[in-house]
């Protein structure tokens, strides 16, 4: 029940999570509290991976893209899994190094890089850079030339293909800030510089054609648009390129209207149409990477917030003010995301209330979600958002000077800490 | 010229904040970087200031909101401006005290606030707490009794007036998480029970009507009816209410094209009124408050960035993409908010490029401004995007694991830090 299997009720009508009372970590911990389940997050890193095993036998690696949720314990986790990471920034990779992780595992994405990420890239010996634009591939060459190393990089491309939840795009151009054109002739260039290159070694493609995608046909659009690509840079300059990365942009369900996922079963036709297409093409198959992040998260976390002040306007709509906001999750703000609200302490119950959920910044757009169903509830009582592991903890801000949550981890019926919230003295820490 | 008497441009070409050269505070800073300017934060806390002791003799009091930029060094200016402060968090109760703010001078907002924040008020002294609920008020009144104090309080009224920029409405009923509506006897029900506690002492009333107001016409509507309500308070209970807080909501300009904002102006009419009106309805003239936060900040503030890969897509548009975004900066991804950009290298010259410029971040939302004029730029080149003062360092986020940029004061031609920026280790520290 309660869109993913980490949800649950016991015997006493509490929220579970991952088996463990949601109501005992609000007391242990305190709320606003961001609660993810281990098993269940492992359980989606296997799924994927298994799911290239099985379908892919021409090998392929799992990315955990780490700005759905980025800190040490994460990556630990990654790491045991076997699977590698895609991270964004100079403080991602940072964290992966702090705790061991395998550089070769990593591809380093973003659209403007600095000096100083790039310097740390090659210093690291992160696995593959995803190279965005020119000048950073001319800066990559130089640094791995100062540092007389070799980075292997794959070019970002824009495939052309725009996926949007149920349905997707074949643009000609697709208006991005990321990557390399096709049409225009950028990509093709892009690909004969680079190859060209001393310090930087060219291994493959990379492309990523939207978010929250519940179909595997965009995917296998944007399949054959690069495999048509590689295709072409191998006839005409003979320039093999082995690797494949599909990015990223696997869905999950937020709404028990959402429709099931596809998660394990991506690769399945996604796996035989790319093998058996690069075989019609005459090319090599290559090895391919993919990049869940929200949909290995996602529906293995929830927070929770404590109600205080519950105000009817009569005619109008009944407020729920808790503890939390957008400062722990401005996904509402800033997208009108929808998510699903249990009352914790009597969770078996019907969801008879149509209520609006306000944080307690001082800010009239504060608001977690309007007009959902959720149990009658009144002030004191625990209250948990649904499927927030992803894009929560890691958008957080200290708007309004409020301390970012604890994020807690449950496992075999223990809940344990894996980041301290901040204290008061966090937050003025940098103030001089 | 550039919106601000802060902005200038100097000999070299270059632009110049309170009259420092803003590239060499990038180059000593790094970017991005937040700039602050202490003279023309002085001299709108000032401006506003000297209007109340200029037209309003029966004696007010400014607030800064400090939600719209919290740190120590804004709490020791507003200190020895000898204005106060409005909090709307322990974190913000928290800075102020850390720095030794005079307490009696604060008052202390929020929807929701938590026992514990309501518990530090009571211990700090605030100056009021602005009650925004019945249960709000009952915890106020039993944490006093347990600290054998008194605590001074405004309730939150809804006055019934909505300010949008250039219009405001007159609606029955507003739809709002905050305070107490006066249409359904709520207010008049609060009132009754704060007047009737032994440990909370009720002063008068506070109300807020919105934010970037231009005009004065909807404030002193409000102040009509906050003073109706006061005299219908005396007349029916005899209860006297002697404070009348009128909120925030100042309009700053953020492009060229926005009108002059009122500033201190404001009080020359709404002084007036609320003298003669409250001497019309034979009660006595009440202390005022108001609350300027973006309007003492905001046009005191610019933040530099580094461009990085500049891409134009031909027949779209020219994607400049620079070292921050929507970590330093979300009130673009938030409210689509307007600012000018300004190419500092060159400020002088005639903004002839129509660009948008792009963040950082791996979201192709994390866009900073649309389709802007700019002078020409290049990869290398110092950007600006003006009037960033307020809600954007208080809006920080670590989205992606970016660290906050520093925040740094110009005065007398010097520039000195205020807030460090956040090292790598910072992103770290509350990992286990």
């Amino acid at each position: 029940m309660f869109l993913s299997d980490s949800f649950s009720v016991n015997a006493e009508n509490h929220l579970t999570i991952g088996g463990v009372d949601t109501l005992k970590i609000a007391q242990e911990y305190g709320t606003p509290v961001y609660v993810l389940d281990e098993d269940k997050i492992r359980r989606n890193c296997r799924a994927y991976a298994s799911s290239i095993c099985r379908n892919y036998p021409e090998g392929g690696l799992v990315l955990y893209a780490s700005k759905a949720l980025c800190c040490k314990e994460l990556c630990r986790i990654c790491m045991d899994e076997g699977i590698g990471l895609d991270v964004v920034s100079g403080g991602e990779l940072y964290t992966a190094h702090s705790v061991g992780f395998p550089m070769d595992k990593i591809c380093f994405h973003g659209n403007n890089k600095t000096l100083r990420e790039l310097t740390m890239a090659v210093e690291y010996g992160v696995g593959r850079v995803i190279v965005d634009n020119l000048p950073e591939l001319e800066h990559l060459e130089y640094i791995a030339g100062q540092q007389n190393k070799t980075v292997d990089v794959l070019l970002r491309i824009k495939p052309g293909v725009e996926a949007h939840t149920h349905e997707f795009i074949r643009t000609g151009q697709i208006d991005s800030k990321f990557g390399f054109a096709l049409e225009t002739g950028e990509a093709q260039d892009a690909v004969q510089r680079a190859a060209a290159m001393r310090n930087v070694h060219l291994t493959g493609l990379h492309c990523h054609i939207g978010s929250q995608i519940f179909d595997d046909e965009p995917f296998i659009e944007a399949a054959r648009v690069m495999l048509d690509f590689m295709a072409q840079m191998r006839t005409q300059y003979s320039i093999s390129l082995s690797e494949l990365n599909l990015g990223g942009g696997f869905a999950i369900r937020y709404r028990e209207t959402d429709p099931t996922p596809l998660s394990e079963k991506y690769m399945d036709r996604a796996g035989a149409f790319i093998r058996g297409y690069a075989e019609k093409l005459g090319i090599p198959v290559p090895f391919i990477y993919i990049e869940p992040g929200r949909s290995i998260v996602g529906d293995a976390g929830l927070t929770l917030y404590t109600v205080g002040s519950v105000k009817t306007i009569p005619g109008v709509r009944t407020y729920v003010c808790m503890d939390g906001g957008m400062f722990d999750n401005p996904r509402y703000i800033l997208y009108q995301a929808e998510y699903e609200a249990v009352c914790a302490d009597r969770a078996g119950d019907a969801r008879t209330s149509v209520v609006t959920i306000a944080g307690k910044c001082c800010e009239s757009g504060d608001l977690i979600q309007e007009h959902t169903a959720i149990q009658p509830v009144q002030p004191g009582d625990t209250l948990a958002i649904l499927c927030t592991g992803a894009y929560n903890y890691s958008m957080a801000s200290n708007y309004n000077r409020n301390g970012k949550p604890p994020v807690v981890m449950v496992r075999d019926g223990k809940a344990r800490l894996i980041v301290r919230g901040e204290t008061l003295d966090d937050l003025i820490r940098c103030d001089l």
